[in-house]
C-alpha cells in the first residue's frame, strides 16, 4: 500500500457474560429488524444470511441469559419480530457506551498517529 | 449463561491504511518476536501456526507500506528476527493507544453497565 494513504483506526467493541458475542454485527441487525420487523429483511440489507443471523443472535441470547428478540404473532402479515425490551436497552447502552469511546479514541488516535508512523 | 455472571467488555483496535490487519495478534506476535528473537519461537509460545503468523505479518506490511520485522543473518546460531525501527515505532503507539482507550472505555462500561443489564 502507499504511504500516501493515511492510517486509520477501527474500533469494535463486545459486550460477554462468557463468550463474545454483542458486538457490532448484532446490534446493527437488531437495528435493522426494529425497523423493519422482519428477520429476514434486516439480513436481505446487511447481505448477512438468515442462517447465520440466527446462530450469533441465538449465541448472544444464551450467553446473557436474555431474549434479545421476540415473535410478533397475528395479524393478517402473518407476523413479525422486535426487539425485546431488555434488548432496547442492551442496545441503548451500547450504543452510547460506543459513541463516547470512539470519540474518545479519536482524540488519542490524533494524539499518537496524527502524523502518521515516523 | 446464568445472568449471575456479570457482562464484561472487550475493545480492539486496528490500524490500517485500507485494510484491518494491524492488531492485538500483530502487537503480540511482535513483542514476542522482540523478545524471542525468533518468529518460530513466538509462534510456539502463541499457538499460532507459522503459516498464519507470516500471513497477517505480510499482510500488514503490504497494507502499511513499509516492514515490520527483519532479518538478522549471521552468528553461529543461524539467524533471528526482530522488529525494525519503524515497527517499534507503530507498536509503541499502538499499545499507548489503546491503553488510554481502554481506560476510559472502563470508565463508560461502569457508567453504562455498572448495574448489568436491567
Amino acid at each position: 500500500m502507499s504511504e500516501s494513504v493515511p492510517v486509520h483506526f477501527d474500533l469494535r467493541i463486545r459486550l460477554f457474560r462468557e463468550e463474545k458475542y454483542f458486538g457490532p454485527g448484532i446490534a446493527e441487525l437488531m437495528e435493522r429488524v426494529e425497523r423493519t420487523g422482519s428477520i429476514s429483511a434486516a439480513c436481505r440489507e446487511m447481505g448477512m444470511a438468515y442462517s447465520k443471523a440466527w446462530k450469533i443472535l441465538r449465541r448472544a441470547e444464551h450467553d446473557l441469559g436474555f431474549p434479545l428478540l421476540e415473535a410478533v404473532s397475528g395479524g393478517a402479515s402473518g407476523g413479525s419480530s422486535r426487539v425485546t425490551e431488555r434488548g432496547k436497552e442492551m442496545l441503548t447502552r451500547y450504543r452510547a457506551m460506543e459513541a463516547a469511546v470512539k470519540a474518545y479514541a479519536e482524540e488519542q488516535f490524533e494524539r499518537y498517529f496524527g502524523e502518521d508512523i515516523p
